[in-house]
């Protein structure tokens, strides 16, 4: 028996969050632990995690997601924000702080480090922000099963305008792009047309190839 | 205390996997499993999962891939193809199968489906795949929670020509990309240089932002 699969299982993206329940801040912050723990590429962590409680600031966001409901219902609003590039600085800031957790240099990462400053940086800036916003979903698909863990409802959506987001929560500035939103809270008791539907996914014969 | 997180801080990217070992294959339908059960937007899960136990295949593989020894020290490579693009077809049949299994049709659920048929398909096949990729980071972010579950090593891992797998898979003739592959297997007792360095990633305060 797995657990993972049973949360898989139990979660789902609710459509209507119970305005008048919050979800502890324990839970946040265990929710949060399993994203900054998550894999990324090289271990560079290219995006930040915004946790936006602030009600104005919600509902400044919510007209530009289609207006969905759950970004104010909710208590927390995560907001996953990748690097718009990767530049020398931030990728010298990853290496060295390997080097100063482990207290010791070693000369095959100083290489890989070369190697990645040599190949990353010159690139288009949104080929790096492609491949930036792709690690942010490894944290989503953290942050996906800790939620469930913690019994709590989320909600992942695309659907909203990057660039007012973006100005709301002053990102540019701070060379960070908005790539998904995750409003976490608990579900409501009525008005949810999906919580009672089947979760349908493809057959495994139609997803898993197998290569024997 | 939260099993995700111990089975995070658990988990790295093993660099030396012990080839005498194999990963039962009921652990690997486990794994398997999470990754179908992942989200994806609009719940479309544009990629397949290539489950490569095959030797000589992988053998070909290698090469391509920085002579990466986990891919043939492990037991079982999986490799997230991606829809190279969305087309009316792949769409319609996500919705279709909804519909099957759910035994109905919904009004706003049509609707929703042509907004999706009127946005995706007209789009840059590039945009598209682009988009398909992430959903199949949402997965692998499953994958590495359960296959940690399982006592199971993986090394995700990008740094491969997605040509040359895709030729040596026969990807392009299904429509679909290689995006990322990940070796599952048993980490070796020897010649792993990272086993037991720490595993480091930024501190809370310089990757969660509070907006209150």
């Amino acid at each position: 028996m797995s657990n993972t699969i049973d949360l898989l299982n139990w979660r789902y993206a609710a459509k209507k969050m119970d305005a008048n329940k919050s979800v502890p801040q324990e839970k946040v912050d265990r929710i949060l632990e399993a994203i900054r723990l998550s894999a990324s590429s090289s271990g560079l962590q290219p995006y930040e995690v915004f946790v936006v409680t602030n009600k104005d600031i919600r509902e400044q966001i919510m007209p530009h997601a289609w207006n969905q409901q759950q970004i104010l219902d909710g208590s927390h609003l995560l907001v996953f924000a990748a690097w718009d590039n990767y530049t020398e600085d931030r990728i010298n800031m990853m290496f060295d702080l390997v080097n100063d957790e482990r207290g010791f240099t070693n000369e095959g990462w100083e290489a890989y480090r070369k190697m990645i400053l040599n190949t990353y940086p010159p690139r288009d800036p949104e080929v790096n922000y492609a491949h930036a916003a792709r690690q942010a979903y490894i944290g989503l698909g953290s942050a996906l099963i800790a939620a469930a863990e913690e019994g709590v409802d989320s909600t992942p959506m695309e659907g909203f305008d990057p660039e007012k987001v973006d100005q709301i929560l002053g990102l540019k500035e701070q060379g960070l792009r908005s790539v998904i939103i995750l409003p976490l809270g608990y579900r409501a008791e009525e008005g949810d047309w999906l919580v009672n539907l089947k979760k349908v996914r493809r057959a495994k014969e139609d997803f898993i190839r197998n290569v024997d």
